[in-house]
């Protein structure tokens, strides 16, 4: 600022604003129903008193609606706003000095120490009038109320000035003439519930049949929605359902070498029968489709399509588009590498090509097409080898007609690559929690997840195993590993996913030690499945999800926290709703060979439990009720059985009456 | 994002990058010979390689000079570039996908794969012939290289694609086409070293004389400047020095009832003879103020300045300039008031008035005034009841006609205000080192201000005492206290203070018990001091100040570490050059009462050495030499002597000639 401006500028400062994603240029996310909680520092030199507003609208509406802000200390301040409707929100912080609390204040003080205060009333009075004069309905009352403060008794006058309702109906009309606008106006994209509280379901279409060789049909996965929806899962993920090349097609446990009748991998996509918006024929046509969207609904399911933007050779762009592609010396196109990695069955699209704005235009086109037919959940493929903005251009661009479009990044990556994605639109992501066993691993890494800024753009989407990985902890963890890591992924976060029917029968053979690759791959071959088997892990699915669905706590990530235990196996977390009428804590032995107790502590202060009194804890898992003292307690988890605790704790309550009551 | 640029957009990623204060909107601050040390997250989808450049250069001059940014890990880059001027320097970021690097790393792979490459030489010698058409005088080189590629030789063409030469020279003409500007240009302030490293000694010019009862001069205080150029001061900081109010004048002991011969506070600016661009009658005329400024040189000493922006109401503006002060309802001018206390001397400055760009301007003209008169250095009174916005004017506007001018902020406020004044451009600022006495309260506090962005614009000057805040630590710490806190102002902080000869005459009377307040304060009345008396503790000032001038450890704040004590009125600290060259540890016994002994532990393999040798230790206070082996050692500290060491560790040479002598 080297020259000076018309007005004199404002001395009121905003700084230190909370939530801002990097200055701004990314915006927060919520979903319908939730807070934007708002903090910032505003201070001003000097020592008048400041008043601040949070200023918020649905994004190209009008009016600004505006909400006072609190000072928390030391110069912070905080607000919040409700969003309810899924779409873009806008909010802003607007500060200004309050002359007429500074002059209230001080007047005030004077007054207590005796001083004469003829001046400041007069002073006051003047002010007043001023503002009636603006002050619309309200005008004729701060006349009268001046005329009572400068009529020349003082202690009637100060009486006056000091009227509580004087000072409502003047902050109402405060004077922002020197106030302060904070520079940026920030955003928040606003989900529906969904995109932050969902159990996911993968599954194979083609290896839903009921007889083992058939190729599954959708008329087939129609049939198993019953199966799913018993668990009590919400979304059904399919991986990709189109036409899938021959050229280099893959054998099974990804051989070069199949069989005539071998299926190949769907993310091989594109055939003679079409492409990204066509139907392998052998799963069905769009009326089976279509069927199965209506039929998924019944069963309060959600069907969720997988997004691969990559081209078998046979693909109809190859032909249609080859300046899509990129290209060798001699002409033709080049395969994916990853040197010395050959992977010729896939065409990577060239997405800096010179015809790169019909590429992108025709990839936004895709998935348009099926938004349109009803699909509103995408698992995404490897966004992290596509530019980061293209996917924020399709996102937005998806979003605006459809804004109920949910984006699932999976990018197993490195973390700055994986949060950037997040940042640039993508509703939730894979994370690492795949490969974090211990429970060091676990309370760093969603420490990391939901307190700090990552919270505000990047939902965890915690899947326990999917087709690429079988990780080695399930694959050397037993049964008990695999109900071990099911319950961390169902209460550790709000959306989580398994990968099925391998995860519920315990599938645990990779195709060779030290590989995460299942043997036998869905990926590349038909797989049969018994879908009648009894299988207690399925009632324990089925138990957790109806917890989740029962207890509000454990539909949210960002009030997660860790508690002590003395046992390195043993970790403990709580979640909670605010003002704690909801408190679910959880208690897992990670080790899965052998029974582990010891102490967990119970930050009873902050549920707001008395520590002399007795509560509560109902385990929802087994049903059992236990009367608890104090903020230490014991826990033994036999992993052969149940290796968890997922309690709920209820305050006891006051009165004698309710002697055996709790609420 | 939501429709299409004219360009494909760069999918190269820049963010994270530090320093960066508040988005850009403020700039760090270096001084001249320092380094500027940027890192950055960088990062593209996909798995190409990067590469990247720091650009900088003095603003306003025209090319950019750049270097290559050195990947540290984790996707974070690093490098950093010199400062030599005082001014304005400017940095930015560049970063593109390296095509040649990438197609490198690739064919040597598939070349160590042993497979057929003769596609790729095609692609890359076509590739490099590209490039050579833009590679000026190494275009021929480039062409001749590219034909041995291609030859049809694949052995030899591998050989000739991954010669480092040719790497080099592409990467000097690498192609950044689709590389990524960050978005913002970041800027330096470069000011002198003396902003950065310097002794400050404060001082009432009126308290020189010769004989008591007589009002010092500037004459007296040319008189004075070997006591303070002897300590090893270099700046001499003298409150206001022009005439003094006389309406509402305070007497001895800031009594309001003063005689016709006290002298009144400096503070209170302006009188009969003149404001803020005039000299009190009593200390000289501008020659003599000439004159001191000159003989201050002579002895290495340079004279700072108070600017304290008020008024007595006796102040010329107040007659010529009423509009520039508030006034009550009957016309009179207001007076300072801190409700119910009222400062019935000061009348402030109403920078929000109606003609406020001419009292900016007269301001600015003020300090333009003193800096074009040769002073340079000035300690800016309460500038925290002034706008933050006028600083930041007023502040740059000065420096572009006096780069060398350095701004000390006087704000004992609210933390946050104090970061913001020294954003706004303040080159140093006052700190609550004055009230941090304990281990745990001075770790915490420099751990603040050394270790998180806050350094990258305030710098600290550590005063130990003030004319308006002699600290409790000090009234009831004895003689000792003084030297504990001595020592800790000046290790602790490359640029610190006192204000004499109260320091080192030990004065410690408050006012009244419970107040920081001097009794027969200089703020108040004339002080007689006795400039011969023998006094040790000047003798240690001067030891002190010689080691800070010696060791280059000391002259930065940066490098400050704590290091581990078991005893908690012992805390040890160390500051080290880069490279470890000069590696100063300091341990006091904060505990002016009673003596304290303990064990401190060092970082031995941190400083480069072997945990098994010997090293050399030298106490700079005594000149005592020790022969230390490990990391824990024992020390005893007795407040009565000297309560700290100031060590130098040596490394033991290695050879055996060398037996005796440490680095």
């Amino acid at each position: 600022m080297k020259s000076l401006s018309d007005h004199v500028p404002s001395r009121v400062i905003i700084e230190g604003v909370d939530p801002e994603i990097d200055g701004g240029r990314f915006p927060i996310k919520r979903a319908v129903g939730e807070d934007v909680e708002v903090e910032a520092d505003i201070h001003t030199d000097g020592h008048e008193v400041l008043a601040a507003t949070l200023k918020y609208r649905p994004e190209g509406t009008g009016e600004w609606s505006e909400v006072r802000m609190t000072p928390l200390g030391n110069d912070r301040w905080s607000a919040s706003f409700p969003v309810h409707e899924q779409r873009w929100h806008e909010y802003a912080l607007e500060a200004w000095i309050d002359t007429f609390a500074t002059w209230r204040r001080d007047l005030q003080k004077k007054a207590e120490a005796q001083q004469d205060v003829t001046s400041e009333l007069l002073e006051g009075a003047a002010f007043i009038r001023k503002t009636a004069k603006r002050a619309g309905d309200d005008g004729d009352w701060l006349r009268g109320h001046a005329d009572i403060i400068d009529r020349g008794d003082q202690q009637l006058g100060v009486e006056a000035a000091l009227d509580e309702t004087l000072a409502t109906v003047m902050a109402r009309h405060g004077d922002r003439t020197f106030g302060h606008r904070y520079e940026r106006v920030l955003r928040v994209w606003v989900d529906r519930v969904r995109a932050r509280f969902a159990s996911w379901y993968e599954l194979f279409p083609r290896s839903t049949a009921d007889e083992p060789g058939r190729h599954g049909t959708f008329r087939d996965v129609e049939k198993r929605l019953p199966y799913v929806a018993e668990m009590g899962f919400d979304i059904l993920y399919l991986p990709p359902i189109h036409p899938i090349g021959r050229a280099f097609r893959k054998g099974p446990n990804n051989t070069l070498t199949p069989g005539p009748d071998d299926p190949g991998s769907p993310w091989a996509i594109g055939g003679a029968e079409g492409g990204h918006k066509a139907i392998h024929p052998d799963l069905g046509d769009f009326d089976d489709f279509d069927r199965l969207l209506e039929s998924a609904k019944t069963h309060d399911l959600e069907i969720a399509l997988d997004i691969a933007f990559q081209c078998s050779p046979d693909h109809p762009y190859v032909k249609e588009h080859p300046q899509w592609f990129k290209h060798r010396p001699d002409g033709t196109i080049k395969y994916a590498e990853n040197p010395p990695k050959k992977y010729q069955d896939i065409y990577p699209l060239d997405f800096e090509c010179e015809d790169w704005r019909a590429l992108w235009e025709e990839l936004l086109s895709v998935v348009m097409f099926w938004a349109d037919r009803g699909v509103k959940v995408f698992r995404v493929d490897n966004p992290h080898t596509k530019p980061f903005r293209f996917w924020e251009w399709l996102i937005a661009n998806v979003q605006k007609t459809h804004p109920d479009a949910i984006f699932l990044s999976e990018a197993f990556t490195r973390p700055k690559v994986m949060k950037y994605l997040a940042k640039s639109g993508f509703t939730q992501s894979y994370t690492y929690f795949t490969w974090r066993n211990t429970k060091w691993e676990i309370e760093d890494y969603f420490t990391e997840l939901n307190q700090t800024s990552v919270r505000e753009y990047m939902r965890p989407n915690l899947f326990a195993n999917t087709p690429d990985i079988l990780p080695e902890y399930l694959q050397t963890g037993d049964e008990a590993g695999f109900r071990i890591r099911y319950i961390l992924a169902a209460t550790l976060g709000a959306t989580y996913g398994i990968y099925g029917p391998t995860y519920e029968n315990f599938e645990r053979a990779p195709i060779k030690a030290g590989a995460e690759e299942y043997l036998d791959s869905e990926k590349y071959q038909l797989r049969h499945w018994d879908w009648d088997r009894p299988n207690v892990f399925r009632e324990l699915i089925a138990l957790v999800n109806g917890i989740r669905k029962e207890n509000p706590a454990l539909q949210f990530d960002h009030r997660l926290r860790f508690y002590p235990t003395d046992n390195e196996r043993i970790v403990c977390y709580g979640k909670t709703t605010p003002g704690y009428s909801n408190i679910i804590v959880t208690v897992v032995n990670v080790d899965p060979y052998h029974p582990q107790s010891g102490h967990i502590k119970l930050p009873l202060h902050v549920f707001g439990l008395n520590v002399d009194d007795a509560y509560q804890v109902q385990d929802l898992l087994t049903g059992a009720h236990f009367l608890w003292h104090g903020e230490s307690n014991f826990v033994s988890l036999d992993p052969r059985g149940v290796p968890a605790h997922v309690l709920r704790l209820r305050k006891k309550a006051r009165t004698e009456r309710d002697f055996d009551y709790f609420m």
